[in-house]
């Protein structure tokens, strides 16, 4: 589990619903996704999860909105190269958000 | 899926990792928690998955600050009634953050 910073920070919240389609293609997109995330300056950390009906939350973790839109770029470019996010999800939303205040749990931080 | 306004709002994002104890309670608390946020003022919908591995993530969505404190106050209650948060999730962390931005997909809003 990452260990996250004292707020405030930014997270990208990515609630999404995958297709059944191009799995092989997916999954390189989605490893790819985490190691350009990982590369990026300002990279805080990831929680993610899929459950057996396709529906997936990711939260990606960061110490500034600039690092997220860097990150973003690299990220469209990714999918652009690849024909695009609708072959991958039948439903998302991005939603940037600052993280104003954190509770942890028994073995958080 | 939920419908969310435009943003400024606000989320509590919950990600955790569950006991494997306490099934039955779990789940009933759990359906209980989702009660009383629907019921709550100024609460907007929810994002919620769990993965095999017993780790999951929930977004909760609300119109402000004052709503939420709100709700933790009655899921503080419900969860000391029943001898504490410990006995479900090994592991969780809670974030409060300010949604500022959103990019909607296929059949997002």
């Amino acid at each position: 589990m990452p260990t996250l910073p004292q707020p405030p920070y930014y997270t990208v919240i990515f609630p999404n619903q995958r297709t059944e389609a191009h799995d092989a293609d997916y999954a390189t997109m989605a490893a790819d996704m985490v190691t350009l995330a990982k590369q990026q300056p300002g990279y805080l950390g990831i929680h993610s999860v899929r459950g057996d009906d396709g529906f997936g939350i990711t939260c990606s973790y960061w110490q500034s909105e600039d690092a997220i839109l860097e990150w973003k770029q690299n990220v469209d470019h990714l999918v652009a190269q690849r024909n695009g996010i609708e072959h991958w999800y039948s439903y998302y939303e991005v939603l940037v958000a600052k993280v104003e205040r954190n509770y942890s749990g028994p073995t958080g931080r």
